[in-house]
């Protein structure tokens, strides 16, 4: 009898399941230029936005349905069991889609910039779901990357990864240093804007028609003062409330959204 | 001699601990009409909003300085071991600070409204760190109330108290089916904008300088029927990725300082 759920992988002794399992370390992935895509959804999302997977693991006994099968082009596509499943998935409730991909992250001189570039900057960001609802907002403005300077979180974090939506593999994205993020911003030309509370322009009186870089810093601590001795200006956003205190994520948007009006103001759109 | 570290209760077994342990389930707060604040910065932000604790608990084996115990008024404040705070605390890593203060949440009929009012009504929102992103936007932004429709989340857990960096408590909150929101926001007069990847009206196009509720819904599914059809006007947020997907406390933050822009445009600030 032919078991419908039978598995090309069923031994987690097996040493492609070890190498699965080293990946969840940040240096693991490092070396080998690689994240991990897991989830029906994510996968698909990553999919969408062109990821192509090296491998692919599915659990026959955990798909609903296995669809993705067809889109993954040319990966090794591989069955496992539930139980090697459990073993390699990082999520609470796995549903058997686990693909080793292409690490998001180039170097910064790799990244390419349109005609009238926007960067978003996140200095020393560390929550996962802050930077993937970063991540989110700089794709849906069609900026052209965001740059983690000296920054506690890889995009390649399986966290990340996800918190994102898959739009850390749609948004170039790169990490360095703050000075060679300067030296690179300073190069190429763009403004240099930071937001902070202390800010000296109300951010709706901002220049950010031509090319800028909108940096933010951490929540906790805000930009240092590197960044701000480098500004070349400083925007707040208006508070009326007597907490004053927005999420990284949310400044980061409303002052993305603030440059998209400037840029559409410009075109007459 | 006398320990620095002395604690008034030391037993888990305590009646006043088993009770506090019960506080972390739902029903137990409501019941209770309270919630909990845990943590040094969450307490004192809560207190600068001025929520009035009914108890406070510390462990004068884990707090660095106990400056808060001046500042907490009526409170029958009571040290406890650090045992006995390992028991009580819902954090990873507790800083010896914890307090029972009123709930939050008020009834929907004693929400007092402005002149102009702008509230914010999130359908269904269940993680708590949207939730707390989005409190913290509106208090920022003056708004008058935040009202969640048919939510999974309370604004009593503690996992939202501590998103929210105290603005739960500064921002009037309530939760309510939605049938009786949208009753609540007719009898008041407010214009109810619904955001949606659907909408008809760009978002800098929409009418949200009057009196106005605006309407987000889950990240996963938007906003449900029963507001697209009672919806004065649907807006779209402008997007120009190919993911097209925003944060749902990202959406919320650029609809809010939106109406905020046009209030500040009719006021000629």
């Amino acid at each position: 009898m032919v078991d419908p759920h039978a598995a090309d992988l069923t031994s987690t002794a097996n040493p492609r399941v070890k190498a699965l399992v080293r990946l969840r370390t940040r240096r693991a992935r490092t070396e080998a230029g690689v994240t991990l895509v897991e989830g029906h959804d994510e996968l698909r999302l990553a999919l969408e936005a062109g990821v192509r997977p090296s491998e692919v693991f599915w659990a026959p006994s955990l798909v609903r349905e296995p669809d993705l099968l067809d889109a993954v082009g040319r990966a090794r596509v591989t069955s496992v069991s539930r139980d090697v499943f459990a073993r390699v998935a990082y999520r609470e409730s796995p549903d058997g889609w686990l693909a080793v991909v292409p690490a998001p992250e180039r170097p910064l001189e790799e990244l390419e910039l349109g005609a009238n570039p926007l960067v978003l900057v996140a200095e020393g960001i560390e929550k996962p779901g802050n930077v993937g609802a970063m991540l989110r907002t700089a794709e849906a403005c069609g900026a052209d990357a965001v740059v983690a300077a000296s920054a506690g979180t890889d995009f390649g974090n399986p966290n990340v990864v996800r918190a994102s939506k898959g739009t850390v593999f749609a948004v170039p994205v790169a990490a360095a240093d703050s000075d060679d993020v300067l030296a690179w911003l300073r190069a190429r030309g763009l403004r240099i804007v930071v937001t902070t509370p202390a800010g000296t322009t109300r951010l709706d009186r901002s220049t950010l028609g031509g090319p800028a870089a909108l940096v933010v810093g951490t929540e906790a601590t805000g930009v240092t003062d590197r960044w701000l001795e480098n500004a070349d200006e400083t925007v707040v956003i208006p508070m009326r409330g007597t907490v004053n205190s927005l999420n990284a994520a949310t400044a980061a948007a409303l002052a993305l959204y603030e440059a998209t009006r400037q840029r559409n103001a410009a075109d007459g759109s």
